[in-house]
């Protein structure tokens, strides 16, 4: 460790030796760091190299730290004015733009921003390859902060950097209408943040698949003379990330896949909302992430341990095989003489006269939001540096194209998101003639279909690939040693399995990930659905035993209320196709939305493929199937989706037969059919005919606006049952007797 | 150990020294396992340590195992018939009434029965305490089967035990229509089955929340001379179990509580839906909880190992500070030739020929569902012994009652769910002219009161105590040193928080466990929220944070569709209380509704206290709080929930003042105003007035059939954003202005 004896000392006394951490054993791992600053041996480094041994030079040569009973008073003594290096300086000024962000909002969460600016800093302004004037470049190193509440530690930061989503006045206006700094980290906000975060867990996971997706894309696209996907990616999780279910699930995935590039920092404050972390999480969790699979490194100092800091992401470069977590030992709100280390410069502004002390404390004499011209102009080297590393990648790339045209025309469309020309018809097409199937082994083909024409469709299930069907069966496995492969093996983790294909979805525009299990576990990823339809990740879920269908396993696998509750979340598409026809273009229309999630509810059982259906119907959401009236004007409308479709047309048949003028409307897609025009919309259910009748295996809830007052709405208000599902239909009345009961009683 | 050194190899190659598992060194702790059955120091265990003894001196005295290679094998070849022991037989018996049920249903999962029948064998007829007579005695131990779909496990072993609720038709009606052994256990079908499981890692979570339970009620009521609550919670969780994030939280603070009573076996057969877990989770478990501050024991020879399983279940009761893991390596599918130790055998009826083959391969000559007399002869001792345990344990608590009188009172009250009279008069009311206050405090004064009158109420919530408002005043936290205390810290594991307090409301009909976070993250608690409605456990979730009326936290805080996809889901009471009375109505409803979860959504901002608002009418879910027409003929009705009603009051103030007739209602909650008479209903929502107008700070979805075909809903069918509330709320149209505007285009 390049570190002088008395940051040793203080190392060990800031590490606060708590025993429920019992993590003594890692300081040796800080203590085998690398003593100085490697260059880098992959290709394209030299910029940042300079730039980090420029930084080194800049670093202060005494850090100052005291024992745990006196940590806040750590904070209170501020460092000596004249050592303040440039890297003080910059992360002072980080902490104050945070510190003036939340304040002139009055609202927001500086603590964070103040513990982490040193990580922050070293990541933005030493180790990260990014060019500010191009968010979007490729190759940059991914960043993600799995504790968004702290955002303002990252527009601070994308600030220095140069990012023109971040100005002065967008700091100005944190937390405003309207504003390109909302109150968590958006990326469909503010270009140059890679994910949305705040919801705690999902950053980390996010930042699992983003750093899949280049593990993925490098093993099928780079050369040994060319590497042309080569990035890293990094994530600062604080403890109530650490604390969610989700981020143990995709930390125990990233060991398994050998996620080599992926570095987490740890952010670890012992303050939570409630208080001392004392209170509710104590266990150790260098040893979770030892079980895990990870190479775990302790800064103890991470309030003024640069070196450390430097030191072990060196270090967990080094180690390829595995993803690192560099657990940082930081105090909440550092340099706030009162609130520092406590729960109260969590979430809110400090105060004008805490702020005021802290300024003082810090040394810091500027005005709120002032850059001080030196911190400026050392920063002012990223717009430069940005560019020359995007063009240095441009070069190598037009080298690559020239070398691996065929290599490269696909790459091209992964990275830009231009799909093939014709790609949708490859999609599989069936007659009624075709034999009767479940929607879930029509998925498959389509799957299987698209996987052909669609270099970035991949994905999997959360270990029920067989019951699912989603198996991509010219593809082996993307695992640790065979990262090309594109079936993934989520194992039994919902909500990880989630939150990873968003990741991949916003790696880049070209990837196209989906994800399967059970339809009713949509619980247990529900959140990090919601995030693919608020960030625009186009992930396709795969969700199979769509209903009661699904039989003998009983109420707690058989969906009710699921397709209600995805109808009502925005900016998602609930599909739900009644036969191959419609489960092809449940697939045109999910790989066509890539800024809108789709969920495939689908049927575990056997259904026949029905006359009428088509790709084109399911592009409109909803469409008439068949229909023996004239003049738009039938007697009665049946409606129905998924494997009620055909109870309906059945039930038609047989009124028809009694001289009845019946349509038969599927309903597939309520979403898509609501963005119809109201004359297409009048065409399919004329306002005039009020004998409506739906029938479908779920709840009746939000029917009533498709049948109106006077129609009838067949379904499922309550939970299911462990039978075979035919009778289980049968007992719910979801049969042709009943349809041709109730539509009798209109 | 007390084992012959031929078991001892036996065990190093069953244990499979598989490198990933990395757990080599667990060995020690079986090493150092109590060398013979200790009596147990607790009182009340005399009859359970002679059937101990007896069932020690029935074990076999040679076991069999073989190499990784050959694991399937091992299965193949029988035991010898001659040595085969009662507890064999007992064990096997388990095995093909699992295999029979699963065959005649022709679905189920008969891999994990056959594989656990021998861990299941010595719970249930070995350590376990309870009477089958009488599934709901109070001290019962409690089982819980986190691995759900092994649920013919649990079945054949309450057959056996004599349990009323799955007699030899049951088992031969499993998986059929309104049978009592369900395809997973469900708790409101099987007496004797305590939690509701299947959706994987709720039920190790649900057993946390037994322990707490336990621990807690044991701190309050145990005297040193009289222990009148003192069990154990045991569960058995899989692979899938152990890769679910919930398990992780809900393990986490199992540890941090120090709940020494709960004993999990963890079926380590390697195998999941997808093949070996190889695929997917290479992480140490043993490591991870070591992390997480588990007590771990790994059983090497679950097959056969009975002597193993025992000493392990021995040592983790001598280990009081800690709960126990026990890892045990079993096969799935164990005894089948063919079949064993493949994803097969897993989750599919074996087949004729496979069962014929298993019964030649163990030697099991009898009939399908045939129990051997000896087997029934030597289980049928526990009827008398759990009467014998009751009886015993009603004596004890009959002197507690003399002694402690008033401690028993309110003991009787917890374990019978019966409530002091008078209860809901500790609930405030207010007038309009009490202060402005936002639900959430409002909702806090309601649980403070409530606590003083309801002994079983506890709760707290996922590290946002201070912005959910919930904690006890006049009580501490609920820590491993200070069980006794009501304040539940569950740090910010939402999905654990959860399924813990389903647990708890099912380990006694007194308990009302509560727990709090915001709403929107309830989509982190989905599943386990789902399973409070299914297996009708009374939690109380106070969801705050209920809107974009939180303001600047942006759109992935703030809840849209959640109201929606709550009113959805069955048997879960929705309630959005708009003010102090209100809240206290919504909070009458939660208790009173014990096998109901509700959710109170609860607003972050000061909202007036309006006039006409009450408990009676929160009661009825949809009343009228103000109207200037008569003959129930309004011109206009304007509909409104929580923070929007004042918004419905203000706009209906203003249209009177011009003259009009109009009718404010609250619809509170939607589930209650269902389930009221027609008349009720046509009194508050008169069909004849079609002018009505709907505000909601939520999606829309939904209210078409309450306000009809010609009302208007107002709501957001959109994403929220980042700025502060009052800015939202009118770029929105969530405005008395809008409320007018709209109510005169009708």
């Amino acid at each position: 460790m390049a570190a002088s004896s008395s940051l040793t000392i203080s190392q060990s006394l800031v590490g606060r030796a708590i025993s429920h951490h019992g993590s003594a054993d890692r300081a040796d791992h800080a203590a085998a760091a690398l003593p100085g600053f490697r260059l880098s041996n992959l290709a394209g480094r030299s910029l940042e190299s300079s730039s980090l041994r420029m930084a080194s030079r800049l670093r202060p040569a005494i850090h100052r730290a005291l024992p745990r009973a006196t940590v806040r008073a750590a904070a209170v003594e501020a460092l000596e004015k004249t050592e303040t290096s440039m890297v003080e300086k910059s992360v002072n000024t980080i902490r104050f733009l945070a510190i003036d962000a939340v304040e002139k909002a009055n609202s927001g969460h500086p603590g964070l921003p103040m513990g982490c600016a040193p990580m922050g800093h070293i990541l933005y302004d030493e180790m990260m390859r990014y060019n500010p004037k191009n968010p979007y470049w490729f190759n940059r190193d991914r960043f993600v902060l799995s504790a968004g509440h702290g955002c303002m530690l990252q527009y601070a930061l994308m600030h220095l950097a140069g990012y023109d989503s971040v100005k002065e006045d967008d700091l100005k206006s944190f937390r405003q209408w309207g504003s390109k700094t909302p109150g968590h980290p958006e990326n469909f906000e503010t270009p140059g943040v890679e994910v949305t975060t705040g919801p705690l867990g999902q950053g980390i996971a996010n930042a699992v698949g983003l750093a899949l997706a280049e593990k993925h894309l490098a093993a099928r696209y780079n050369k040994p003379d060319m590497e042309i996907v080569d990035h890293y990616t990094y994530a600062i999780l604080g403890d109530g990330c650490q604390m969610e279910g989700i981020a143990n699930e995709a930390c125990s995935l990233a060991a398994h896949w050998g996620l080599g590039k992926l570095i987490a920092f740890y952010d670890d404050n012992h303050i939570s909302i409630d208080g001392d972390t004392e209170i509710a999480f104590t266990e150790s969790v260098d040893t979770r992430f030892e079980g895990l699979g990870w190479h775990v490194i302790w800064v103890k100092n991470g309030n003024t341990g640069y070196d450390e800091i430097r030191a072990a992401i060196e270090e967990a470069k080094s180690v390829k095989d595995k993803p690192t977590l560099i657990k940082v030992t930081t105090t909440i709100g550092y340099g706030s003489p009162n609130k520092a280390n406590s729960y109260s410069v969590h979430g809110s502004a400090l105060g004008a006269k805490e702020v005021e002390a802290t300024r003082q404390n810090l040394g810091w004499p500027f005005e709120p939001f002032h850059v001080p011209e030196d911190v400026k102009s050392h920063w002012s080297r990223h717009v430069p540096k940005g560019a020359a590393l995007e063009a240095e990648w441009n070069a190598k790339f037009a080298e690559y194209e020239k070398k691996y045209k065929e290599e490269a025309a696909e790459f091209k469309s992964l990275i830009s998101g231009v799909f093939p020309a014709g790609w949708e018809k490859a999609l599989p097409s069936y007659t009624p003639e075709s034999p009767a199937d479940a929607t879930r082994n029509l998925s498959q083909q389509c799957l299987n279909a698209l996987a052909k024409v669609l270099p970035g469709l991949l994905g999997g299930s959360a270990d029920l690939a067989s019951s699912n069907m989603t198996l991509l069966k010219m593809f082996g496995n993307f695992q640790k040693d065979t990262p090309q492969e594109r079936n993934v093996r989520f194992g039994v983790r919902e909500h990880g399995m989630g939150a990873i294909c968003n990741g991949i979805a916003l790696h880049s525009p070209g990837l196209i990930p989906y994800c399967a299990t059970f339809f009713v576990f949509t619980d247990y990823m529900r959140a990090a659905m919601r995030i693919s339809a608020l960030c625009e990740a186009g992930v396709i879920y795969v969700m199979t035993h769509d209903s009661i269908g699904l039989g003998e396993d009983g109420p707690t696998h058989q969906p009710i209320e699921h397709l209600a509750s995805f109808r009502a979340m925005p900016n998602i598409l609930m599909l739900r196709p009644a036969d191959g026809n419609e489960t092809a273009g449940a697939y045109k229309v999910a790989v066509l939305n890539r800024k809108r999630p789709s969920v495939l509810a689908l049927s575990r059982q056997k259904l026949a493929q029905l006359p009428g259906t088509s790709i084109e119907g399911v592009e409109k959401g909803g469409y008439i199937i068949s229909d023996n009236s004239s003049g738009n004007n039938p007697e009665l409308i049946l409606i129905g989706t998924g494997s009620e479709l055909e109870i309906a047309a059945k039930a038609a048949d047989e009124l028809r037969k009694e001289g009845k003028k019946v349509r038969v409307v599927s309903l597939v897609s309520w979403e898509l059919f609501d963005e119809q025009s109201d004359a297409y919309k009048e065409s399919v259910l004329p306002a005039a005919v009020s004998a409506r009748v739906s029938i479908e295996a779920g709840t009746t809830f939000g029917w009533a606006k498709i049948i109106g007052s006077k129609g009838k709405a067949i379904g499922i208000d309550r939970f299911g049952a462990s039978a075979p599902a035919g009778r289980i239909y049968k007992e719910f009345g979801l049969t042709v007797e009943n349809v041709i009961a109730v539509a009798k009683s209109l």
